[in-house]
């Protein structure tokens, strides 16, 4: 991305093991991740052009001395925040605040190769290489995924659980498919876009609401006997989302919340009177990988779906164009 | 109170049974909370002379006829939230969301008698008249103790547990007993008064840390291999105090808060980040009081100790002074 609306497909160096604990990946599928839409936008600043992407599964093709959990031949998938899943934060399940924690995003997941570092400790590979129409769903643990599910996780979604999403982007729609997945008895998606409603009915909500804001919260109430919902995931990132997310929840209730904040500053008294839960942040996609993982190689479970766009890797800047426009849930880039 | 920094004891009607589900106890003893001082010194607004006080404990002298679980001779203790301890909000653990929940510091506890409303599901009795050397800590169990207690249950205080507690009122010095009774293996409370550093001691603390703000922080990180506590206890309601309390926190670790939040703003980004759960609000001491109280009927805890200045109600204005000053932790009244 050279600008906001500028992303130009351009050549680079292959990437190499530069330390012992490296691996080099050949990307089978990268994609364009809401996220990578605020600078797109302009809503974040660029220092220069910068590669992008932080999603990614793929072929390993070369892996440092050090690397002993993963070698070359097979299908991994991995994380945007590469951990050394050994130390006291990673133990706790807190990956993405590793005490070594490493961004991937620098180099650029939308690529053709990926230079993970601390692989071991990253990495998570299938059985063996997965056929050719699960490489979305795989795609989508890398991520959005693993984000819906912490984010459904750290909402304490559990059976008999009502719970709310805001947000309808791919984040929002896998936390729909997580809060099913963990048992939660009634799932209510805010959504005002057709084609994202359908696909949250598909993941197994149970109830839509097309309202937003105070009206939004107004319906949540309604449909909880005035009380707010058990568990409520947020999935956007913004002042109205965060505020709708808190006011959606019931006294005593969870919020996950998982939208990268920006410009959010959360007043104190109301959240103190509110008795919510509030917990998330950068998804630790690291401790959900191996189970996410195993749902997908079993087809228990079928993320890939938000992809509703697919592009060769060469045209990632229409694949830009179409999330941001919201011609496209989440485009998929083939290298 | 008048006015900021007047108090004044007056005369006023004997309170009545209003409706069958109120009762009517003779305070045994009752106190100046650290809340109090907020109106006092003038940082929350007072709307003409207002009665105060909402923390109490006393000898039931009159029910209404829909009272069955306490009756008149009873001692009892009751929390500043009157609670029906029967709605779903309640049953969840959060009386002082209680969907029916009334104050009863509008008709003021720094008094002789109180109303209370809602008896059954606010009061809880003692199995006899306690003797009189444990009317202090019941007292406390009305609001301090079951503060203080919901903050660290909030903080998920656990075995094993690094705990830091910032403020070092009446709250705070009982987190640290709550810490204690909940199995915290190592307890830092952040305290720069000689005396409040004693009682924390005696309470449990094994670390003191004087410094403040971002030394302070500092200190908690030398002290806990440089990623924070697992559980903070947050017991005074500024910026300062929350942001502190945040930033001693180790990424996935808890902030339990409980100081009435004045004037903060919790700036997104750096919550996101900080990958730490937020969890606090008004105590639903109702949920803890019969353990607590049964604690101290068997003399297992002596949170009374945060009395060190009794008067009788009648130099209440003396008592405001005192905290006002800090040289006195917490006032008792004797009406």
């Amino acid at each position: 991305m050279y600008a906001p609306g500028d992303v130009r497909v351009v050549d680079r160096p292959d990437p190499r093991i530069t330390k012992p604990t490296d691996a080099v990946i050949r990307l089978s599928a990268t994609c364009v991740c809401g996220s990578d839409l605020w600078p797109y936008r302009g809503a974040e600043p660029i220092n220069g052009p910068s590669p992008m992407g932080h999603e990614y599964a793929g072929i390993v093709e070369e892996v440092g001395a050090e690397v002993t959990t993963v070698k070359p031949g097979q299908f991994v998938v991995g994380s945007f925040f590469a951990s050394d899943n050994t130390c006291a934060i990673c133990r706790a399940g807190y990956q993405s605040s590793c005490v070594h924690r490493e961004g991937v995003g620098g180099e650029g997941a939308q690529a053709q190769r990926l230079r993970v570092p601390l692989a071991d400790g990253t990495l998570v590979a299938t059985p063996q290489v997965p056929d050719a129409d699960l490489i979305p769903s795989f795609l989508a643990a890398s991520d959005v995924l693993g984000t819906g599910w912490f984010a459904a996780v750290a909402a304490q979604v559990r059976p008999g659980k009502t719970v709310a999403v805001v947000g309808d982007g791919a984040v929002g729609l896998l936390g729909v498919l997580a809060a099913r997945e963990l048992g939660a008895e009634r799932i209510i998606a805010m959504s005002r876009h057709g084609d994202r409603q359908k696909l949250a009915l598909e993941y197994g909500a149970t109830d839509l609401v097309a309202e937003r804001g105070a009206d939004g919260v107004a319906r949540i109430k309604d449909l909880t006997g005035g009380l707010g919902a058990h568990s409520v995931i947020e999935a956007v990132g913004t002042q109205e989302s965060m505020m709708q997310a808190i006011r959606a929840t019931r006294p005593g209730g969870h919020v996950g919340y998982v939208g990268v904040a920006h410009d959010v500053q959360l007043p104190g008294d109301e959240l103190f009177f509110s008795h919510v839960h509030l917990h998330g942040g950068p998804a630790p996609v690291r401790r959900f990988l191996p189970d996410l993982m195993d749902r997908i190689w079993h087809r228990r479970i079928d993320p890939g779906k938000v992809f509703d766009l697919e592009l060769p890797l060469e045209r990632a800047a229409d694949g830009y164009r179409a999330m941001d426009t919201r011609e496209a849930i989440k485009v998929l880039l083939r290298p």
